[in-house]
This record gives structure tokens, sequence and C-alpha cells, in this order.
């Protein structure tokens, strides 16, 4: 993977917790693949397979005045293959960590988002950003 | 993906599994990719990042007589590009389930392992297998 792939790829990751933090939806549809099959596995849930359950979960995730912010911490890029690059991170909250698998396929020349996958984790990461995670509203 | 590709995959996905019960070192080495990048988070743990990192967690997890046996349920395979598959499955314990993310990339005409990420689930697999899962020794 060129050093351009790995920012690019981790910035599409960035994309993906700004939209999550400023809750905006149509951003975070517009992130996701709409080509390639999607899933996701929230914390303590099952798997959700196909864009319009993870797009709806992620949406009444974002809405709920409850879900706390997010910050990514040590985000690491692993080019898998020519076209897909997974991005392991760790995400703060205001109630703990957890630990994430992000992955993303190249589609229409930008890395899209396919799989996100997050568990609790007892580990902190190296690198603490200084900011703490925002409130969301 | 192909029909033979997806059955490729989850092929590769058992023998992952085969391994871990039969506490097959050997085997576990054969099926992770030697030349693309590999990471690994295990619930509750911090990223390890390199095939010696991985491999060595795994060495150690199953020759600890305390790691229980796992079965696999609802594996699921989704084509990731040309040459990456992200297969998500329920791993069934004696103490409870976690959901797993399995990532393979084509190597020398095989899927190779190169990431996994489980971490504990509230949902159940809709297919169970009659087989409990095995003692391993």
């Amino acid at each position: 993977m060129s050093e351009r792939d790995e920012q690019a790829a981790l910035f599409a990751n960035e994309g993906f917790y700004r939209a999550f933090c400023d809750r905006d939806v149509a951003a975070m549809r517009a992130l996701w693949a709409e080509h390639a099959p999607v899933a996701c596995c929230h914390p303590g849930w099952g798997a959700l397979v196909g864009r319009d359950a993870v797009l709806e979960s992620w949406a009444a995730i974002m809405e709920n005045p409850a879900s706390p912010a997010i910050v990514c911490h040590d985000a690491r890029a692993l080019m898998l293959g020519e076209g897909c690059v997974a991005v392991i991170c760790f995400e703060e909250m205001e109630n703990g960590f957890t630990l994430a698998t992000n992955l993303f396929v190249r589609e229409g020349g930008a890395w899209r988002m396919v799989h996100h996958h997050a568990g609790p984790t007892a580990e902190r990461p190296r690198r603490r950003r200084t900011a703490p995670p925002r409130a969301m509203h």
C-alpha cells in the first residue's frame, strides 16, 4: 500500500467517526459502500448484514441522545489485497474504551466502508488525543 | 464472488476453528498469511499486529488447558474486493458466545487468514449445530 493510500484510508476512517459525532446521517450514508456487501457488528449485538440494516442501525444510534460521543485513537491501516484495507483503532467514550476493526474497499475512486466490528477492551491507546470525547449535544 | 470462492473461504474459516480445537499450532501457522499484513483482536485485548505477535498469542492460548473449545455457527462470507473476504460467525464456548469477524486474502492460490476480531454478544445463532463444543483433550 502506498503512503497515499494509507493516508486516504485513515482519512476515511476519521470521516466515519466525524459523521458519528456530528450525528450526520447523510454523511454516514455516503461513506458506506453502495455496491460491495456491507455488514456491522455493534458491541454486544449480532451481525447486521446489508446496507439497509446497517444504515438503519447507525441512524437509530445517532438519533439516540444517550449515545456517547466517540474519539478514535491509534488508528492503523493494513492493506489486504489490492482494493481492501482494514483500519484498527481504539474508540474512547465517556464510559470506557472499545477496540474496532473498520474495513474499506475502493469504490468510485474513494475508500468506502464495508464493515465495522467493535467490542470492549481492557487495553488503552498508546497515544491519547488531548481532546476528550465531545458531548453529542 | 463465485459460489466456489465462497465455499473455499468458509472452508478456510472452518480450518481455523478446527486448528484451534485440535490445538494444532502447525496448522494454525499454516493458515495465516505469510506476505499480507496480519492482525488480531482477541476479546478484551488490544490489537496484535504482525505475524509473530499474532501466532505467539494463538500458541499461548492453545497451549493453555483453561482455553475453552469453540464451535463456529452461522458463518457468512462477504467478498470485499477481488482478493479479500470477510467471514462473520458466532463462536460458541462452554461459558458463552462471541461474535467474530475473520478476514482472508488470496495467497498462493488459497484463502489465508489476515485478521481475527472477536467480542462478546448477547445474540444467539439461528442455526445451532447439534454437536456441543468438543473438549480440548
